[in-house]
């Protein structure tokens, strides 16, 4: 078996949901198409944005799952203390952990083998983020 | 360190969450017994099931978990665009990313490493759902 | 590529999340400072407590995560089935598979390759909790 890793730097997007399986490939692609068999770890290495996997076609869905985080963690002032950053602050932290840091995802044959209709998203919970960096680890043979 | 992928095909589960751990080892035994140390690394192909570890004894547990994700992610399609299939399709997508596509457990002694409690979980989110498919890839020595 | 499995037995906590990453390199250190690259795998044996990552210096939102975990998955025992061990119960086996039962963290030039603000978390569901255990599986070169 071996191990390679990679550092990916996605360019600042707007708070949302958002396909990233393509910025990922152009970065480990050449390495990942001589793979027979491995998994890809992939990390995001910030506590205020998530990765998840999810639908990969209908942009409504990534609009849906922003109106449901909304909902599901509000961001109402008075519920938290740690508000410095402003009420997208402890939210991001919370909706960030909910989702997870981290994917795994098997490879088969020289590509991600997740099923047809899967993507990864950058899950972006703040109004106004940076860059955001991943890094991913490919092991296999 | 060697590495090896499985394929398991999980029947058709009506809506609920279900213990899958025993439907995993028969497919990987023979070759998780002969194995001293590793992972164990789990993926489900589709963006309506997810994966978790929790109870293995009491149905009760599996019962509650369902009800929780119904009143925390609610089946209200005023809430959802993405609503096609029905008030169970975009609910669906939240609750697989809520708890995760993808598990990795430890392999110690040539069996999974889990606390005396802990099972492996598919969540069915879909009222009517086909068969389920995992990639399982076991690395270690 | 190389594979070694540690032991971490964490005291008991009071409920609420707690920063463990010095108790978890305390145990693996000495092995992940000679290793190049590679990939930290931590699992809790446990389905009432969790594992996450988040923020690692303001014990705020250590505090607010505990606010809004008891908001989100209510102790109210009329909702749930079990409730043999009391109201905190059926709420910590959701709570702990909505964070997750664990954590791969990507391992570079010798150290946890985590973002600058990120730590490990414990976060701890039950009332009165004896000792946790970890199993900690560190893979690479």
């Amino acid at each position: 078996m071996n191990i390679k890793q990679f550092e990916v730097r996605l360019r600042p997007r707007p708070r949302g949901f958002h396909l990233i399986t393509r910025e990922i490939l152009d970065v480990i692609g050449d390495d990942l198409s001589g793979m027979s068999h491995g998994l890809c770890h992939i990390f995001i290495q910030h506590t205020s944005a998530a990765l998840a996997i999810n639908e990969n076609a209908d942009p409504d869905v990534r609009h849906d799952f922003e109106t449901h985080f909304n909902r599901m963690v509000p961001e109402d002032t008075s519920l938290y203390r740690h508000t410095l950053e402003g009420p997208d602050d402890m939210t991001s932290h919370i909706k960030s952990s909910i989702l997870g840091h981290e994917l795994t995802i098997p490879v088969s044959r020289g590509r991600l083998n997740m099923g047809i209709w899967q993507g990864v998203y950058l899950c972006e919970h703040r109004n106004a983020a940076g860059t955001r960096n991943l890094v991913v680890t490919l092991t296999g043979e």
